[in-house]
């Protein structure tokens, strides 16, 4: 197996300010931007450039550190306050995914901690770079303990993505089935389509083509007949916010599969790192779901696919009870049938 | 209301032979093919210029005639045993909706009333017709027949296309929402997109906007999380095939609109003529399911969306065991909880 999933990076740090590979683009393109502003970074995570929860965490966070240089080099001393209006444009770019808000309050930390005359160039990119790093270091883990749940050669189905596109590197549920693939655990790849962005179509098959993993598309729906055919073990995917009981928030689709691979006796496994618990809010009934653009059900490629006059409801994630969960899969480890009470062990 | 659906043709005899409205252009483009000879019809089936089981069984009808046309002016008395491959290259077009297999059968009855030294063409296209013109009447009472089951002002929802497209006209389910809509006793139609070919988008919203309901469509992974959340009363879908005991193939997602319906409550509706019914097995477990070419999956409109090296699995239907329907609305009448039992009283 190639380590070509080491090569794919989402998110990077340049001289030149923030890279980002345009995921809308793959796979027919491999085009990276490089943006100096925040206001662009913010930009591009509400315009799904970058995607996946933990990378617009990572995204947003040397977002911080091009914000800062240019309140710096404008005002001098007076930048801590300038940058408050740029910390809150960065984490309004996407509702749902917490990880957003986590990393942001993160580097107001080391803002706060930093004196006013000083330039806090090299602080915030210390930081932003820990956070990079601590999401491969946790995805790596994550990647372990997940693998330890799979028994046997398992069928996996997976939904969006989750891999080196969605996170620093490696990935969360991907993670799992790469470490897993790579361990002899996991027989077959299944991959949802996952509609209206194509995020498994365009993005799962591209990175596990990569790593010479072999990979089984299906439209959306096609997923609870295929469960019901029992070759697949477990469904495994990430999380864009988990509450306090293990409610889990993930892409649009994954409510219908747990539905599903609950009828069918078939396991469910979550897999996120800790960043992405919301311990606020106690369970998933008030996590936000971002509704994206009409458009997006409505055209595919810029053309319209639906008669002129229809409408379109274009939920961006669905909401998990934690009942439905047989494990959450965490760098500091993992939570089997969550409730409020067994996820404190996972309190830092 | 405009009564635009009786505008709305997917098939139609005229002088110069069959013509189809080719439903892979649409909604862009309305374009019609007049097709001359039956392996043409055959190839139409196949590709899906015409679907839905019903169209499609009327389809083959006046291939019959077609084909019939060319073997009496080839050889004259030698037309029925000419006939016979023309015959089976019709049947073989489609494996799973079993209205095709029945309307040939209708068709061969005929062919073995008639002398072999006879021009069968008034003969067969008079029956084509009959075929044809009680479909649309079957619809019409399935569409009172059907909303006589809907309480209030309900919110439906519905997979696939099973509007006039799909029918001689009018339409199974989509014929039950048009009549419903009409009586007041629907409030909102939710209609899924329906990968990979878009049925939904391109037909179902294009047939209801051009009579005036509102629709709103959704991705289809999005459906349980709308059945969740209490805005949906019914699921409405059309069938393939039904096997004696009310099990019921259709459009893949179909079972899985059923198991997410049967877990929050919602009332689940088949709506089929007879013709769908195929007595001869006597559950779903033997319905053939037609395997679709995976590049259905892997493209659209002819562009790779997925990296090259990833596969595609591609049924095109699946099967709801009948526990979890609760009504089968036909032209002879309505099975609520349908058994094998209660399925009889469907028998001619």
């Amino acid at each position: 197996m190639s380590a070509e999933h080491d090569r794919i990076r989402a998110v990077a740090w340049t001289e030149a300010g923030v890279r980002l590979l345009d995921q809308r683009r793959l796979p027919q393109e491999e085009i990276y931007w490089t943006l100096t502003c925040s206001s662009e970074v913010a930009q591009a995570i509400t315009k799904m450039v970058v995607r996946g929860a933990p990378a617009i965490g990572i995204a947003a966070a040397y977002g911080v550190v091009l914000a800062a240089r240019t309140c710096f080099s404008g005002t001098g001393s007076g930048w801590k306050r300038l940058l408050e209006a740029d910390l809150c444009n960065l984490e309004a770019a996407r509702p749902t995914a917490i990880n957003l808000a986590w990393a942001l309050t993160r580097m107001r930390a080391i803002v706060h901690d930093l004196p006013d005359h000083h330039d806090p160039e090299i602080a915030l990119l210390a930081e932003a770079r820990r956070i990079h790093k601590e999401d491969i270091a946790a995805n790596r883990r994550m990647g372990e303990l997940g693998t330890a749940l799979i028994e046997g050669a398992a069928g996996v189905l997976t939904h969006c993505n989750t891999g080196s596109l969605a996170t620093g590197g490696f990935g969360t549920a991907l993670g799992v089935i790469r470490h897993a693939y790579s361990k002899g655990r996991i027989a077959k790849v299944f991959a949802d389509e996952t509609r209206p962005w194509l995020q498994g179509a365009r993005l799962t098959a591209w990175e596990l083509v990569q790593d010479g993993i072999p990979v089984v598309l299906i439209a959306d729906s096609a997923a609870p007949y295929l469960l019901r055919q029992g070759e697949v073990q477990w469904v495994i995917i990430g999380a864009d916010r988990i509450a306090a009981n293990g409610d889990t928030a993930n892409k649009i689709g994954s409510y219908g599969l747990a539905v599903a691979a609950r009828y069918h006796g078939v396991h469910f496994m979550v897999v996120a790192p800790t960043s992405t618990i919301d311990w606020h809010l106690s369970d998933g009934t008030s996590i936000p779901i971002e509704q994206r653009p009409p458009e997006e059900v409505l055209t595919l490629g810029g053309k319209a696919i639906a008669a002129a006059g229809a409408e379109a409801y274009n939920p961006a994630f669905d909401v998990i009870p934690a009942h439905f969960i047989d494990a959450i899969v965490t760098e500091r480890g993992v939570v089997c049938q969550p409730t409020h009470e067994r996820m404190k062990v996972l309190l830092g």
